[in-house]
């Protein structure tokens, strides 16, 4: 049941460095959702034994290579493993056309339904909404129409109260039902109900995925409090230049954001090619946001 | 000045077993020849410290995922990178519209010239004919429309005779352009032509890329005496009837196919995921022409 979040790639505009580009995996209630699907992706969830078949929704920030390149491989591999149950990708404009030719050029028809839900990234909507999970986007300032995602975990189990079970003489075989919400009926009749038995909700668990994106202390007030916060780290500050000319952030800026917003973890990650240590980052972060952590890919983050 | 090839990737339909969708490079003449871009060639690249910048013609196969996912990643680093001289991709009818729109997807004009030449595969023709490569299509059995690539590398360098310059008394400062095939002119105005100088030209070597094809004794005649062929391998013999219905070849076939023709060597490769271990396949085609390698990922051919 242990929500957890894996790196898959963390390098900015193309691979280097051993670096794949952007792709991340959280997992949650025994589902899988991929976050952005750089060139590599199905390379490296084989390498890190993660099951693609778990795999029902993709987000895609936006349409630049290194966050979509990965798609047609892995959705031609996943008609190759004779793939049944449907396959949801939610991304900006332009999206269904890019990976409905890429999947078509190859002559094989898909052997799953294949549903590519396109949005406006300049609105923030909606996405999923369900017992157990919720996801936003929200605007990222970049070249290009990109949505940040915010991921809200919610803890379905309730916490029962100690001793209850005895007190009320509740059978082994109704407790089940009720730590999942129901109602307790008593041998005759009388409506026990549930509040009797559990206490409230466990706080969800929020995590915000922050990239590509410009410094912007809008998204403050927005992530404010989350658990966890990936938000990307492209250069050091001495290339602050370079980060506002291209619509990035650098270390110290994406720590300023998790420092601003009183979040419980940053991970930076999205690294410019030229860097082939990535501590100089880490310390930058760190000076401004003690808990940071590098996106290493491979490396399991537990929400 | 020597030729020679690398394998990037040898597995076929998808990245499994720590192997790669197919990709080679060809190098000769200070010039690399990339042949089919599965998923992650950029990556091989890198691995295998071949410089990207030396590419100037990559040519596709057939449009399956396996041989042209790695080509919309491969040409966005190049511009990353500033890439300014022309790139030219041969390839089948459908090429063009799969890599202009991965490329305009992402926003990003591209700062060199891109120059895709389609061509119907099941016409053979001539690419490529200049003093020192000639490169020719041949059609292939395969599902869709597919071309395997006849490349004749010519030796550009003509061997001198024997003492030759001393007998006419040749100025060291000519003898450079007399071994690239000018004519010498004497101090009086005689023109003493460039074969009282130079043996004949050596003979060209002859590569052959057969990816992917289901067994065709027609390809026998067009290959005789070649010096090394790539033949696909996709399954063992068990698995003929596969090979059959998929349209792709046995270890055997391909062994057969390069007894035939009595060629100089044979590299098998595209194999299929389910096989870890690779020594069955060699084994079998070695027991028909024993002239056989594997195509390992980094292994570096000498042509």
């Amino acid at each position: 049941m242990k929500a957890h979040l894996t790196i898959l790639g963390s390098n900015s505009a193309l691979p280097a460095q051993g670096r794949y580009p952007s792709a991340q995996v959280l997992h949650f209630h025994d589902q899988s959702f991929l976050i952005d699907c750089g060139e590599g992706t199905q390379l490296r969830l084989s390498q890190f034994g993660i099951k693609r078949s778990k795999i029902n929704s993709i987000f895609i920030s936006h349409l630049h290579g290194d966050h979509i390149y990965g798609l047609p491989g892995l959705i031609t591999s996943y008609n190759h493993y004779q793939r049944h149950s449907p396959l949801t990708i939610y991304g900006p404009e332009g999206l269904k056309k890019f990976v409905e030719y890429s999947v078509f050029v190859t002559g094989n028809p898909l052997l799953f339904e294949l549903h590519i839900h396109e949005f406006d990234p300049d609105i923030p909507q909606v996405l999923i909404d369900s017992d157990w999970i919720n996801v936003k986007t929200i605007p990222l300032k970049h070249r290009i129409p990109t949505a940040g995602y915010l991921i809200e975990l919610k803890n379905p189990n309730l916490k029962i109260k100690p001793n209850v079970f005895e007190k009320f003489n509740v059978p082994k075989k109704e407790r089940k039902s009720i730590q999942l919400g129901s109602d307790f009926i008593g041998i005759d009749g009388t409506v026990f109900p549930n509040a009797l038995f559990t206490e409230p909700v466990a706080e969800p668990i929020r995590y915000a995925y922050l990239s590509d994106t410009a410094y912007d202390p809008d998204l403050v007030r927005i992530i404010r409090k989350f658990h966890t916060i990936y938000h990307e780290a492209t250069f050091l500050s001495d290339l602050k230049h370079k980060a506002i000319e291209t619509k990035h952030s650098t270390a110290a800026q994406a720590a300023q954001i998790a420092h601003d917003a009183q979040v419980g973890r940053l991970i930076i990650g999205h690294f410019s090619s030229r860097y082939t240590d990535l501590e100089p980052l880490l310390d930058e972060a760190q000076a401004v946001f003690s808990n940071t952590e590098l996106a290493i890919e491979g490396r399991q983050f537990d929400l």
